[in-house]
């Protein structure tokens, strides 16, 4: 497969998706990873698990572009047909693939559970397929030439790429088995860095580097926003004419207008930012969360080999628990209440007393969408950080719903660990 | 506009969905919609700010279906090419609205901002159009029909939507202006019922009722999977001839199938099913909380007046914590290890002593990727409930990626409450 991908399309097969009952996220994420292959893509369609309108829509998208990326439908019931519709546009039949049967009924094994007959489906692949494991799952994902021809390339051949419909057996067949391909058959070579900032809205952000927007052409600078984080994605495209380093310089540029605002030049999140700083000054760390309700743990727990910094934490939602298991006086409660400056104080040092960590840090806030007063909106969240040293504590104003007010918080949270230990 | 429309299909126009920087959640929007009002929509296509491909795209989608309902590029600046183009694909030339251009103006003044001379473009609509206002800013919609010749129907015309890409401006718009018109348009009505099932698996639960699926007509019956959970979508269509109710047997059906699997006929989710649950019994509870780190509690945390029955939970991530904060004895730490049953007991019965609630869960594994060995392998989680009556402990082995393990570890925890309540 050394022929150069001109073009490529995103096609999502699936019911579900067509009904929005699940929101289609597999599109997106397939399109940014093509663009920093450096592969264009001009379309991505819907299409619900009916195989006639499926496959007039293969043999169109093939006609239409080099590489059809196809998600979903690949499961063991009866109305997963992609695998089927796709071989059949290719004009390739279904084989059984040993290996892919043996991991499927090891899988089962090791869930203890009886393979039902129909998962054997999903080891019938098309004939000279490349196949790609799957290692969050059971179905394998193939990939295939189709021909295609149109009046003005009657040779046209595109690539069927299928893939599982599950984000989380998606992604790591994307990384570990498809991108490596790919690579080698990208028309150009791009170079990209991820500058992540904490601290400043995209807007704003966007309007201190407004010339250098303006002025991009190769390197380009992308943003992008989430809740309560920004990023820019600095892009190098890279041929026989352009080969010098071009992005330390705008990076450079970047980190001299941002300074502290910026937590990575990498991939790394922002706990991940926080736990590999605490690890390296062989700090430990706990939680007493409130609003966020165990979120700042589990985003610490997300990562592997945590452990070594992170000790536990106590979810103290209700004032009982604040009392009791954080030693928050009921004087404090009564006279300032739950989200006050002072017992996000009292919380975080009581905190660091039970669990007897270098750092801890507290949330505590009104997330919504009841409970606002004219006095403490819903959004105002309170957190401290105590050290062996002194206790400080910020307030931000979270907009939005319930979720984004604790997920903004919980950001918050890492990053006073975050400047605390630079 | 009194024809029927037998089929839809929704494109969305704009290069930052095309790239993945915005989600395209409209798609889904206008598919719920659509599919509430009984309009079956079979293809979603999502396509960049490129005048030929665009036109190309819709004189396609006109050819397949009655009704292609666009959004995005509607705004005032240059790339947004929509309407202009969507006016050369049906033929038609685009005329000064007034009455829109009047709205915008006032926008503007209302603002205390000077109106830019491109705003006038979005006042240009297409002659004959029935133009929709922008109650949330100021791009018009409009509606008009597309002459789309076909083999089969050599009269064929389709109805071109286009609607504005914010959603914020798009969904009032569709629910004010558009969904009038489309209710007497629509083929039939339908009426839908979700199943929800936790503690078996999509092709098993397909493998119970493989002759419902088989036989299926009206109503239809649609599997969905999702970590650890599965759901079955029941939809009745009605019309004329069918109006008596045929989804109650349907569901008495499958709740003699599946009985203590169904967690839910609705929309609530399995934390919600359980805080319901709980609060009916007016039963406290508190989470030891260990592999899941927090993520438990921040489940219970998601859903708005929780704190009626979570007290709170301690995050024991350090075996430390498990012995100072929840009892667990060094003896069982050394001798059964943190991922074992006795551990996993000691935990929830020390959180319940210690929270002081009804009911205590905890849950202690190994979610890897490291930590795993022959005899404790990555995956293994074991989880326990303790009331005042006794503890019963659980095990399972979770499959796949860190993440999936904890979320699956989470929902057995929250099932292990759901059946001690039944």
């Amino acid at each position: 497969m050394q022929k150069k991908i001109r073009n490529a399309e995103i096609l999502c097969v699936g019911t579900e998706l067509l009904m929005g009952h699940t929101l289609n996220t597999n599109a997106g994420y397939i399109a940014t990873q093509l663009s920093s292959l450096g592969i264009p893509s001009y379309r991505q369609i819907v299409i619900g698990d009916n195989p006639s309108r499926l496959l007039e829509q293969i043999k169109e998208s093939a006609k239409s572009s080099d590489l059809v990326i196809l998600t979903g439908g690949l499961g063991p019931t009866l109305d997963d047909l992609t695998m089927k519709t796709a071989a059949d546009a290719a004009g390739r039949s279904l084989v059984l693939h040993q290996p892919s049967l043996d991991h499927i009924e090891s899988h089962f094994r090791n869930l203890n559970r009886k393979m039902s007959e129909n998962n054997k489906k999903q080891a019938m692949l098309p004939e000279g397929a490349t196949v790609f494991p799957n290692t969050n799952g059971t179905a394998p994902g193939a990939m295939f030439s189709c021909p295609a021809a149109t009046q003005k390339e009657p040779n046209h051949e595109a690539f069927l790429v299928l893939l599982p419909g599950p984000p989380s057996e998606m992604k790591p067949m994307f990384t570990l088995s498809l991108e490596p391909i790919l690579k080698d058959m990208a028309p150009y070579y791009l170079k990209s860095e991820y500058v992540h900032l904490i601290g400043i809205g995209e807007s704003a952000a966007e309007t201190a580097i407004k010339d250098l927007i303006e002025a991009q052409d190769n390197p380009t600078i992308a943003p992008y926003a989430s809740e309560g984080e920004c990023m820019f994605r600095v892009t190098q495209r890279i041929d026989e004419d352009t080969d010098a380093d071009l992005l330390t310089p705008l990076i450079e540029e970047l980190k001299r207008r941002f300074t502290e605002n910026i937590y990575e030049i990498g991939t790394r999140s922002l706990p991940e930012v926080v736990l590999d700083m605490l690890k390296e000054k062989k700090k430990t760390v706990s939680f007493a969360e409130s609003c966020t309700s165990g979120m700042v743990s589990s985003f610490m727990g997300d990562i592997p080999g945590a452990s070594s910094s992170f000790m536990g934490a106590i979810v103290a939602y209700d004032n009982q628990i604040k009392e009791r298991l954080l030693n928050v006086s009921s004087e404090i409660l009564e006279t300032d209440g739950a989200v006050s400056e002072r017992c996000a104080a009292a919380m975080a040092e009581g905190c660091r007393n039970k669990m007897q960590t270098d750092i801890a840090v507290s949330i505590t806030g009104i997330a919504g969408p009841d409970g606002g007063t004219e006095e403490k909106p819903v959004g105002l969240v309170y957190i401290a950080i105590s050290d062996d040293k002194s206790t400080k504590v910020i307030s931000m104003n979270g907009r939005g719903n319930r979720m984004r007010i604790r997920r903004v918080a919980a950001l918050n949270a890492f990053d006073l660990i975050r400047k605390s230990l630079l």
